[in-house]
């Protein structure tokens, strides 16, 4: 098979974007031949916003059903696949659109959320994030990850703290994953994790998706596509060839305005962190380019049956596991 | 002048009631002499559960004005003795109301909030209470305490835990508090507050009420007033004179459901504590019996002048360098 035959017949999986969701991007995932991908429709909202934020999104999901379908189950990917169309699961990346109600994680279960990071850079009821000192999981913590585990949600924790992280990974009765992370040893950064985090993870079934945001690539915005693929080697080496995926962090299509509201507690209190310029690794700049990276990883000696796995297959198995269907 | 003489010619503060709002509480209140109370309008609830509260209290001080008015000011307190009526001033016991705005705190001090906890028993997203492991006070906390100094509102760590209430008396600029506290030299208990903790806050300008609560005494629902006052001097021995005062916590009125709430994290959630059978100690057992603590206390060989201080005037002292008026 040729790369493109390859990727064209592979399922591929982003575990994370958080691109500004319109036609466009749509039309751009499907150029990239995206099978699915976690879509983050929480950041910073509280209940209320959140489920406005989905009412959305589902909207524009219907309104463009000839490019994307939703996703709930593993099935609905096969389905996706089957349709060439791209599903659309949505996440949060923060758990405090669960306010202090911990019915509410059933709630947007039924509403088509399948992944919630626990905290995102700063501390809420259930931890907190990696951005500030971390006390690490609070008992409330500790009632939501038995009640995602239940309904079945999966802990992400690629923002949250090192000692949250930990006891995430220690609580959950289901895998968990870092949906979208670098390696600190490739580049030292508060969102970046350590040999030990990526082995404990790993060790304890759980799952780790590889991102190619600059900031934390040691070559910042002078990186290529090849740089992205050395920092998926270099975590493959230590969770293995069954545990390792893409989550690229995407943010196509975003201006400042987004990344403020991103960099800021709360998306408008104190500064947490200056990303500056952002810009993709060279070769995957877009999501339409997603094809490029089945190649690079095809040149750099990886085997088709590998090559499949890391693309998406992983992730598909491990979903299945969280959400048992 | 004879201890009721005293007692209806002091100023009487009671520095915590979280008992049930009604006009018979309010008639124990003017029979017990009380010249204003912290009473609790936010435990559990958020930002618009908490409004309603307030509005709630505010249409029933407007229907019993013939027995209290609201304070806002330190001179609303003295017009309250001056009208003989009691003071109503509005506190939290968690600044989980504030929910994500640090802009509500302006809000609710406009609404007539002078006090507010920092935590109320576990994690928020400001601090941990002081039934779970503490992580201290978090950066969006520091950004809190802030603002409570800029707008004049009170922090109150009586439920905090010991590393936050740490760090907030170092963050504060005004004075803080443990409105309604125990000192667990005469008894180990989660809510109870060491002499080091003692000293450490009366040491940075802070002020201690003392409560009777009878889970935190030693003799438990078996204490009488003399427990209560050997409690009250033990503190005063640490903290000094001047920054001394009541904080009873009395819950007069409420039932088994309430302290269900109060005992539950979220007023729902797990179980954090059981506090068992409640009767306050004999001899004060109702509001309406604030007379006999003064009347304990010059029995035991205080001073009118101290007295004083103990029953109100410290409060009002820290109240005016906190609200400024």
């Amino acid at each position: 098979m040729s790369p493109a035959e390859l990727h064209a017949d592979s399922i591929i999986i982003d575990g994370l974007i958080i691109a500004k969701w319109n036609r466009e991007l749509f039309e751009d995932m499907r150029k990239g031949g995206l099978t699915a991908a976690n879509c983050t429709v929480s950041v910073w909202e509280g209940f209320k916003a959140t489920v406005d934020s989905i009412a959305a999104s589902q909207k524009l999901i219907r309104e463009n059903s000839d490019l994307v379908i939703p996703v709930r189950t593993t099935a609905d990917i096969r389905k996706a696949k089957e349709q060439g169309k791209t599903g659309i699961l949505f996440g949060f990346q923060n758990a405090h659109a669960f306010e202090d109600q911990i019915a509410y994680v059933e709630i947007f279960k039924q509403l088509g959320v399948g992944i919630v990071q626990m905290c995102y850079n700063t501390q809420n009821l259930v931890g907190t994030g990696c951005y500030e000192r971390d006390g690490g999981l609070s008992g409330f913590g500790r009632e939501i990850v038995a009640e995602m585990n239940r309904v079945g949600i999966m802990c992400d924790l690629s923002h949250v703290g090192s000692k949250t992280s930990e006891e995430v990974i220690l609580e959950s009765k289901k895998p968990v994953c870092y949906s979208h992370c670098l390696p600190s040893g490739l580049k030292e950064h508060p969102r970046n994790k350590s040999d030990e985090e990526l082995k404990f993870i790993a060790d304890h079934g759980g799952f780790v998706g590889v991102t190619m945001f600059a900031p934390f690539l040691a070559k910042g915005i002078d990186s290529t596509i090849d740089d992205y693929a050395e920092a998926i080697e270099y975590t493959m080496n230590i969770v293995g060839e069954d545990a390792i995926g893409i989550g690229t962090d995407f943010t196509q299509g975003h201006g400042k305005e987004f990344f403020e509201y991103l960099t800021h507690d709360k998306g408008y209190a104190r500064r947490l962190t200056n990303f500056g310029k952002i810009i993709n690794p060279l070769g995957i700049r877009t999501v339409g380019e997603f094809p490029n990276l089945t190649e690079t990883l095809l040149k750099r000696g990886h085997s088709e049956r590998v090559v499949r796995k890391i693309m998406g297959e992983n992730w598909v198995n491990v979903l299945k596991d969280v959400w048992g269907e």
